[in-house]
């Protein structure tokens, strides 16, 4: 493995994580350069270079390693970008950017001859994304869904299983430094949704933009949905789902749903993610772990960094198919949708209903409704009147 | 990805298993050319170019991947070595051959600058191999623990749950296709010890010889200790299990365990495999999947046959380590010990003794015992009147 000398760029949670991870396994081939952040004068409590200045990182030609974990999107974006084009390789964990910029990036990668890895950007310390790009590699592949973000997976637990409000459940789970500083983008799956299009790079081969996929959240969640959750013995997730319908037909969503008890994704609790990975004649497999948190999240950067070290490179080996599935909305789920005005109820178009229950405080319908349907919808839906989760049949 | 023309050797389960799925994604750029197996006129139902004679394979210059599938060890270390030899590639299922000749294969590899590739051998459907090589490459790996063999899971799920009698079980195991041709190869921990070696030369970096491991199963298991397991509230499982007890000490064993609820494996039933991943940072990981059967296992083996199409190879990165931890027995299990005689009773030294019950029909003692201590009376301890289980605190 070749020496590597970081420049690294932001020191929050994950970078504190990495530089704890680094520090705990004394390695002789990785070091840490210089450190940039956006404020210099707060104490960092580590002895360590620090700088505001970007320029002492890209002007020292002995960092030939650049990892970004900062929080914002548009200047990560910036960093990639410059990094590539001076041929630095770059580990970055910003799954925003990412999701929208993973075309661009990728012919950076291919143009500069220059790796950007980013593994711990979706599961924490997971290993989906390397696993979906060597592993399942051929044509078996047919759905990966899972949960994938830690905060929201947090916060569903302890109001789900300890009876905690919706508030303090999030307080806690900044506190413990499982959450985005905007939690919305945990809470509404938009943190999700960015895995997502990140995963389905890696297994389909596929680039869908954000702005086309189904993205809804558990924000308008509300006790009546819990108890109803509880009373079907189901418990509410929020999934992340992409699935081959056919050959030609790919779906996605960030969706809740409502998962009965045989369900692996069932047990997954707390700031844990869990991904079912499923294939014809292998059926499925389950990887579950530690999916936010500075140091599961920083052990993962580790293991993009070391892979730099090997001159590891994604190859994108799916985007070379000769025929890839196209992405869709026109596939029906079935879903419960808790509502309550006429005008919000004439929303959704279901092709059959299933079950239905009014009255004066709780009304909700069970039935199918095409992913197209709820897309254009999906603003209005999110609403505290509104509440729409994925109900499969056992 | 290359053109890879196959030579198969082997056709039973799993090598069925591979040209189903290779027939069903139709791949243009992988074809089996000529399938070697021991019986040339046993009816094989599929249209393919059978011969008896090893050398129709190593003397057809258009193959380049020998894919080795069959049960016997012996056979299988001469093809590969020939491969290895002659500069063609090869992907191996044999776990027993591996774990003895692992070492020898790896400087082969080296030598002749070829690959061989076996993820397909341990863990069937779950990357175990690839991820411990790849991902958990650095000093924060501790331990790896699961259930390895599917067949021996198989039965104990059956007796267990559904209170099958041992043959019983067994024989369906054998219909199914997940049990060994010779079933003491599962049942008294061999599989799991050569998957165990498997993975512990890449978890690790070190090679310890079968002969040198506590090996032990689940053959001599009765009604008392199931009845034992299930007042205590746990399961028997056979667990295998390579643990970094501190930086400079390994310690490893197949050994039944007495596993309470709250723990992963416990909910890996029938032929599924399982296996928990433990490092500094990210805490535990658990993978899951079907680890046993034709289809799974053969679609392992393509993930390994695509590996090659892109001249991957294992590096063994972890060998080259400037320090590896040093094998040893020297270090205590609290296990479940059930015997009949004192002369039984007196086999094992115990550090100390938390619990014993004494009966005419039943007698146990929970207690610290060393690995040396179980090691040096394997064979003795392996009779109906006697049965051993790791008993771990909760």
């Amino acid at each position: 493995m070749k020496q590597l000398n970081i420049g690294l760029f932001g020191f929050g949670n994950v970078g504190h994580g990495l530089y704890d991870v680094l520090k705990r396994i004394d390695s002789k081939s990785v070091t840490i350069r210089h450190i940039c952040v956006r404020d210099i004068n707060k104490e960092r409590g580590v002895d360590a270079k620090f700088t505001s200045n970007p320029d002492d990182i890209f002007n020292d030609r002995d960092i030939n390693l650049i990892v970004e974990v900062i929080d914002d999107a548009e200047a990560a974006y910036e960093i990639v970008k410059r990094a590539l084009k001076m041929r630095i390789p770059v580990v970055s964990g910003n799954k925003k950017m990412l999701g929208h910029h993973l075309p661009e990036l990728i012919d950076l990668q291919e143009q500069y001859n220059t790796a950007l890895l980013y593994d711990a950007s979706a599961c924490g310390s997971i290993p989906v994304i390397r696993n979906l790009e060597e592993y399942y590699d051929n044509d078996l592949l047919t759905s990966v869904k899972g949960i994938l973000n830690g905060s929201s997976n947090f916060i569903l637990s302890k109001i789900f299983n300890e009876k905690m409000g919706y508030k303090e459940a999030l307080k806690l789970a900044q506190d413990l430094g499982f959450a985005e500083s905007n939690p919305t983008l945990d809470i509404d799956g938009w943190d999700s949704l960015y895995k997502l299009i990140i995963v389905t790079i890696h297994a389909f081969g596929v680039y869908v933009a954000p702005e086309e996929i189904l993205t809804y959240g558990i924000s308008t969640m509300n006790d009546s949905d819990i108890r109803f959750a509880h009373e079907k013995e189901r418990r509410i997730k929020l999934v992340a789902h992409v699935e081959k319908v056919d050959d030609s037909k790919l779906i996605m969503c960030v969706l809740p749903q409502l998962i009965s008890r045989n369900k692996y994704i069932y047990s997954v609790e707390d700031e844990f993610n869990g991904v079912v990975i499923k294939g014809l004649f292998y059926d499925k497999q389950f990887m579950f772990g530690r999916g936010a948190g500075g140091h599961p999240t920083g052990s993962a950067v580790l293991s993009d960094i070391t892979a730099c070290g090997y001159n590891y490179r994604y190859e994108y080996k799916k985007r070379n198919d000769s025929v890839l599935p196209c992405y869709s909305t026109d596939h029906a789920f079935r879903i419960y949708f808790r509502y309550k005005t006429a005008e919000e109820r004439n929303l959704l178009k279901f092709e059959n209903i299933r079950e239905q229950y009014t009255s004066e405080e709780f009304s909700y319908i069970i039935g199918d409704v095409s992913i197209a349907n709820l897309k254009a919808h999906q603003e209005e839906l999110r609403t505290p009147n509104c509440f729409v989760a994925a109900y499969p049949l056992d």
